[in-house]
């Protein structure tokens, strides 16, 4: 690996910066920053914001125009090599004439891992790599498990009382966490590329599930209304239970309708697709290892699971589940309230799900926990 | 109230810090620290370290010597003005000449509370109060609320997993959390004047709720083994289930039993005492409220409560509980797993009880949240 210098790491800190202006916008593509340096100054600074418009690079080079030439490129991720919705950024950087390209992680995708720096090299561009590697790759966890598994990271948010729990036993429930808490969960789903609920959530809760540029807090002020990317809506419909005539259908956005079989009796709206995926072996559910395989086809990289005890923990017990994010009210609501994660199969304490707590937080008055599964 | 300089911030800094040297041991006995100070250095400093030996003044004052004649005394609690089992205070202060008294807060017990100062300025010695007084009110939590409002503070300890689990459906169970958590426990029961269980604790679990030095991990660096002062045990044994044949028994220590009514038919070791405590109106069960005036009438200022799910959930359910320590393990054990708080009577949201969180960290790999119940 290259040695890099304190200002290497200076430059690629500032390219990571600007990476994540695309937190909540570049999805299904991966968020990349770039940096160009000459004479030891920033001649020219770009990100990715959206699928189909400018990488990065391009960006960059433009800010940078003559000065590119001679210049040294930092890059959170490799310069793709391939014609995609744009032209091949190493292309722009041998057109622009620049002498050295640092990137902080070659491409995840094992096809064209390396192509990007091989054409540079070949046009007599010097390259190094690894430099920030780790943040880089935070950055695009979903992109990179995607790119590397053939799976989305799935994340799956849960909300409860300090005991567990998230309704009366009658049934009786309302927001358990704070105004924040609820908040920072539209936060999860607006970096998502999908959100996943079951029928219950969209017909007893009359879930939405789209992101309300409102309701998104202090993230308004980075993230204007214009440039709200709402996630698709994946609706688990094994019983086709589900009707047009429901509150979630009233916001336009994509929506997956997730059924064992399709059913074209109804009048959808257009934004409507309904997906077959079989029932899991020996089950009355769909196959949600299927769902995922299929999410994945879909180039969706980066999902969260919102539902109840049912659907989560179907989820939670297959190992289906990257990471958990825990929301807890302090409250407690006693041993007779509904638990917030059903996992009938589950009988023995050996057999309890194990995870690793990798983030606490206090958000308004309720604690967030964030855990990563074993898989 | 009289203005402060840094200095004596900083000299009462050194106070508070010598008082935490009595944490585990003072008890039922205040946490007090004394810094005597001359020519703006310190000349002597004390610490009450354990019930019937010296106070903090005696022992700065003795390592002053003359030189405490005209120096300022620095107290982290108003100088007694009482004999009690060592001679007051405030008297050894006008012996020993010194000029001028600050002490952080008055003493919490309204029949004596600013005698001690008042003694001292008959003497033609200076006084003032208020000076980082937050800071030495949470030295002694438990003995304010016993003075101020004739009951002790109340801890509940519970520990579970992320889900509020406790047990499997079939009552398998074994140490869910980690080692850190249970070393973080027995350093809970080191600094509490009592410790409370229910029956089934010392039945089913075997426990001998006592401290034991080898598992109080760091701490034993700043806590020799002889100095380890045993809390008292607190057996709720309502149904007179308990026996001396158990296992608690085998280790000495004091033990209070309490029943609602005294069976003198077996053979206890000296160091139990079986006291009848009424059962609470319309129900089967010991009155928890009158326990806890018993337990402050014995001068027992500071009690946690470990006890199951039903012991627990009575106590919270009853509004007893002042702070709850719960420690959740990162597992996830399904619904169908016991849970850790039973209180039947909430069956409505409204009814549920709110807490406050206070403070939140990592013990191992273990969460530990602190939260204030509304008393």
């Amino acid at each position: 690996m290259a040695n890099f210098s304190l200002q290497d790491h200076q430059f690629m800190q500032r390219a990571i910066e600007l990476a994540r202006r695309g937190h909540y916008t570049t999805s299904p593509n991966p968020r990349v920053g770039c940096v160009i340096v000459r004479d030891n100054k920033i001649v020219g600074e770009g990100f990715h914001q959206k699928a189909g418009q400018g990488h990065a690079e391009v960006h960059a080079l433009a800010q940078a125009g003559s000065k590119a030439k001679g210049a040294t490129a930092y890059v959170t991720l490799e310069p793709c090599s391939h014609f995609g919705l744009t032209p091949p950024c190493a292309k722009a950087l041998i057109n622009a004439q620049v002498s050295h390209v640092v990137a902080a992680m070659v491409d995840p995708n094992p096809k064209v891992s390396g192509r990007g720096l091989k054409l540079l090299q070949a046009a007599g561009i010097s390259t190094a790599f690894g430099l920030l590697e780790q943040d880089a790759r935070a950055l695009n966890i979903g992109f990179i498990q995607l790119m590397t598994q053939q799976r989305p990271y799935v994340r799956c948010k849960l909300a409860a009382s300090l005991d567990g729990k998230t309704a009366m036993a009658s049934g009786e429930s309302q927001w358990i966490t704070s105004a924040e808490a609820r908040c920072d969960v539209q936060r999860l789903r607006a970096q998502s590329c999908a959100v996943i609920c079951g029928a219950d959530s969209v017909i007893i809760d009359e879930a939405k599930m789209n992101v309300r540029w409102q309701a998104l807090g202090p993230l308004k002020e980075q993230y204007p209304e214009t440039d709200i990317r709402q996630p698709v809506r994946v609706i688990i419909d094994g019983k086709n239970r589900i009707t047009p005539d429901l509150a979630i259908f009233q916001t336009p956005g994509k929506i997956l309708l997730i059924r064992t079989h399709i059913e074209n009796s109804q009048r959808w709206p257009q934004f409507v697709e309904q997906v077959e995926i079989e029932k899991a072996k020996n089950s009355d559910h769909i196959d949600l290892k299927l769902l995922l395989e299929y999410l994945a086809q879909q180039g969706l990289n980066d999902v969260l699971i919102e539902s109840g005890a049912q659907l989560a923990g179907a989820f939670i017990g297959q190992d289906l589940v990257d990471e958990l994010i825990l929301y807890q009210a302090p409250k407690l609501m006693g041993a007779a309230a509904k638990s917030l994660v059903n996992m009938p199969a589950i009988t023995q304490l050996s057999a309890a799900k194990n995870l690793e707590i990798t983030d606490m937080r206090m958000v308004g008055k309720d604690i967030r926990i964030t855990a990563q599964c074993s898989r």
